[in-house]
């Protein structure tokens, strides 16, 4: 017997709209037990005010009541990722797992995944070394569930973590990584990706990825600034409707079965195209662009503005516009090329990429079918 | 001896940054009376309170006054073009003419390009067939001054043409096109465009290319409404401050000499990357993406939400979105597909495509160096 | 024995957060089958995209699914307007109705209020004569339970009603007052206007007034168009979320008893503070600023730009704003100016007052405690 | 022979409209010698990207370049403010200085203004206490200028202070106050109003009063933290286009004739009706509102969102909302207030209120005529 993974990517007509996740389940084709995870990318302004992840959240979790035990429905991550700019959809993307006699045929590694959710943090931990350490223990032992063996074998982590608001400020008698809502939003996802690094040994310095207690203070120097520091494999979000970061690692398994695979690379910029071209050619075999796109289930990327003002030394004005955060700007464009390549508008862009890949680069995975 | 196109294109670090082209006009590598025409892409939103464009225009004008006499000024199009949204970068593109001796080798077609300006428009006339006439004639005009011999040989047309103020209703008593004034951009672009197509023949339906009396009809149904007609060529930006009509062709002739030249291709909707790379493929001689980048002299495309809501089938969000205009979402995202492809980011890509390439796509014209 | 009516202001963490709602009702305060409807202002954009609506609506249900019967739920109006600019704060207004026993001195005319949901509109109705007639009937329905005798005695009109999408077009088979969805919004804001107008007797056209068939054609050729024909008590919003028309009537009648009072004014321009201030004083006799606030319960108000794009011959730009809707610019300055007049910001300022109130304008209502 | 204020309040039909100044100097009404300063209120967001601070200014350079020497224009204070939220009118203030004979019933203290220019400020200055310095030492030099003997008889503080941008961070080498620009904005306010509280022995801790040397640690602290530390008479604007800090200084002097006067109040919080109220019943002699708007001349505010989230306790949005910056919604919602008190909307009213009155309010200033 070998574990299936299954990914559905299933359309939105806004973000309370469950109608067509709830069809399949009608179907049978999803067991709502066998449901690991559910992202989704929904159509607000992605920043402090966006309601939609929560609306979205609560239409889930009214779908799935009648369906599942209440711990049940408090164990499945539900990452949703605000903003779709451009000409970007807003979908879900459903990850189950169910199992099957194995097909010999299928001996080769397989799309596996799993989730773990760390304990809430306290506000004075949010973006400091703590986070690192608890995502970095969540990270691992989500991998022991999915039966990843290796880190060379994750290829996607996606995390939501938890950002401060006055109250928790106030909790914590102002002992916090900062007063500022939107910055805790920042150092949150940056504390979540380097605790993903450290667990993929990603870091090039040994003493930050070891987590030794030394490394400590070095990885409370690196977390918001040393953007030298950085993994390939993380996407963190921040919502305000959790104080735990929950772990969705993505990977692939020889314990699992089935024609899912994953992929994987970084953009080392906005524009670069050529790192995601070359992992489009190796899914499908053939160099064209938007070839294979139909056996291509999911993609998952993250979009910055580059902190130094320019692409290749010519200016961008995202960081400046006071009208349109940079993390608006920085889904369309980034959504714009993907969709270039790939032939269609339903991608998981996500915006906020501190430490998650270079300074205005990204991690961009694929999961596809063989 | 043959004409020598000029092509420049120039950073602006901010709108009324002139600096780079004062440096070129002082060093004598472009004579301010050589100039045919000024194109900027400025980092406003484009819409109507984009002051940006006129800050441009107003800076140029200080900078030509000691060069220039005022009606070589006032004869020379400053198309100014609104909105840098996601990576894009504000930047100047002048268009010089010079003389040389006409090198043998080089008998091929070259880049050729001359403009014309129409009398100005009542206010009763934009968004009207009257409109569509003039633009048409324009267009022959400068097509004649480009020596420019055949519609086949033009590669695209860049229009900046008048809007409505309520002054201007007023003026008209009443008698106009449409009371709104961001209506009256699009109506003012769209009879552009129709202008274009009529003066290249490109309408599918002959009465109206021909511009006949009885085409009269015809073409004021079509205006901001058939968008079955469309010129692959035309590119058209209104703005308040003026109330002629400025056309920039852009084409190939024998009688123009160097080693410049342009074309031009169609994205049939918002995600057309084989279409743009296939014109790059036959520039560069190559099929990699981002080769042959440093022979592109500058990008020329319009960019557009499709009015259907969808791209491909799958829902798009630019005109629901009530925080940033679709223009805007539709320049950033359409940017990021021909940055990715071409390997920089400054590119002129302008948005509100009416009659400007088919609904939710458009025009993009590449000029380069053999 | 008389009926009496209940109103609680009560303060929203954000749009989910029912939980002082909740409190009031565990604590018996409020039966939930007193409920009449439930009012809000939520912190969206308040425009198409504006999913902090739903979302409450969504978050109230589920708080009384567990207390109510479906019907009931369904029978309760939930009126959510977005829009918090400026310093506006987001909240809850619950109007309830209970009985007690008549105290003698208690015999002046009280607060009232009832409701009534019109049958679903066809598509082709939205925006149109018949949806004039719907909500003339509903609102004299609604009087009639309120036990409202004279249209005098009715001070304040709330309706939600709603609007086109792409799909509801369609279904009409293109048979609709617009194609276009802001647009429909405006215009069926505005036959709901009208149709409170028509009951109330407000018109100056009587035949309008009468909802005679011959008025038909004069109301039609009204909507959206003659800014003279205008209700100075309703207040409309329109949302995707519903096809009827919910309507709830407040005034006074002899029938109710209890200390709550409601009266109302029209602002004849944005900045009409002294017609504010002249209710005000009657309130509180007292005619200084911010005197008597503890005594008002609740505030309702329309606010919207200028369509003439001045305010008493000074240029206003909300008109112009491509960043900001003019809805959004008119919430905040009302609100500015209402909140310095009262002394505090949980006010219900509501967006685009078409045919509610003048040109600019709008109205005003005030539940107070005597 | 006395000195006499003038001072003229212009509608600006858009930011590069100079016509009505014009028109006064054509029709010598004002000598361009006389100008002591120019204000104006732009139609921009206010922020970062606001370029139509910098349009207004090189259209009012153009517009004197005939008139006056190149030094003279560069000693003009041009202090433009970005943001016309809500309904406020895009204006300019134009201020001068005649002279004339003597009226002897004319001997009470009349309206007096000069400006001071410092010295360009070095980038490691920026919102640091050698910022501080400079600005009070401005002040006290505008003040003899205007011959305002006492730090009492000063009402209104303009200055117009430089930011921080990516080049001048790397001319210092990074020993900066701070290398975020919109935070630099906030810091340079701020270290100006704390030299214009200096200056005019504002603060309660009379170390930082004095301006000594044992105050220096102590003034550092306060910049940008301390909001107990503030003026009741400043208005600080930043802006890229300049190092220095321009300062005008407005205030009373029995050297100065005429029949001009000058108040001021500050508003304890964003709806602090009463407090303006209470200005403006002294200069109208009468209570009720919108009363002697005719002699006012000009009205100078300050806007802020106060920084605890909440006015008198009820919750406010406009720190959360990432679509629409708290600068923008503070000047509408103010404007609102201060416009429906006044009776007209053509206001100055400037944003990011640092150490410029209490947390959440600001000063109002108001020139009138007796």
């Amino acid at each position: 017997m070998a574990r299936i993974a299954r990914v559905d990517r299933i359309p939105m007509a806004d973000p309370s709209d469950t109608h067509a996740i709830q069809t399949l389940i009608d179907q049978r084709q999803i067991l709502p037990t066998d449901i690991v995870a559910i992202l989704g990318k929904t159509e607000g302004n992605g920043c402090v005010n966006d309601f939609t992840r929560g609306y979205a959240v609560q239409a889930l979790r009214t779908m799935l009541a009648p369906l599942l035990a209440p711990e049940q429905i408090d164990a499945m991550p539900m990452v949703m990722s605000g903003g779709t700019e451009g000409g970007l959809t807003p979908h879900w993307i459903v990850l189950s797992e169910s199992t099957a006699s194995q097909d010999e045929a299928d001996s080769a590694a397989a799309l596996a995944f799993a989730s773990a959710i760390t304990r809430a943090l306290e506000p004075s931990e949010v973006g400091r070394p703590a986070q690192v350490a608890l995502v970095r223990n969540a990270v691992a032992e989500a991998m022991q569930r999915a039966a990843i063996e290796s880190a060379d074998d994750v290829h996607f982590v996606q995390i939501k973590c938890p950002l401060l608001t006055s109250e928790r400020v106030a909790q914590a008698n102002g002992d916090v990584a900062t007063g500022d809502m939107l910055k805790s939003m920042s150092l949150s996802r940056g504390a979540s990706a380097l605790g993903v690094a450290q667990a993929l040994c990603e870091l090039h310095d040994d003493h930050i990825n070891a987590g030794s207690t030394r490394a400590l203070t070095q990885t409370a120097a690196a977390i918001g600034k040393d953007w030298s520091q950085w993994s390939a494999r993380a996407s963190a979000s921040a919502g305000v409707e959790l104080m735990t970061c929950e772990v969705v690692v993505m990977g692939q398994s020889h314990h699992w079965g089935g024609r899912l695979r994953i992929a994987h690379t970084v953009m080392q910029d906005a524009i670069d195209a050529p790192a995601v071209q070359q992992l489009l050619t190796g899914i499908a075999g053939s160099d064209g662009l938007q070839q294979g796109a139909s056996n291509i289930l999911a993609v998952l990327a993250k979009a910055e503005a580059s902190s130094t003002g320019a692409i290749r030394g010519h200016r961008h004005t995202m960081l400046d516009d006071s009208d349109i955060s940079s993390t608006r700007h920085a889904r369309g464009f980034v959504g714009g090329l993907l969709a270039g390549l790939i032939g269609h508008t339903a991608l998981f862009v996500s915006g906020g990429a501190e430490h998650q890949g270079p300074d205005g680069g990204g991690p961009v995975a694929i999961i596809y079918q063989t």
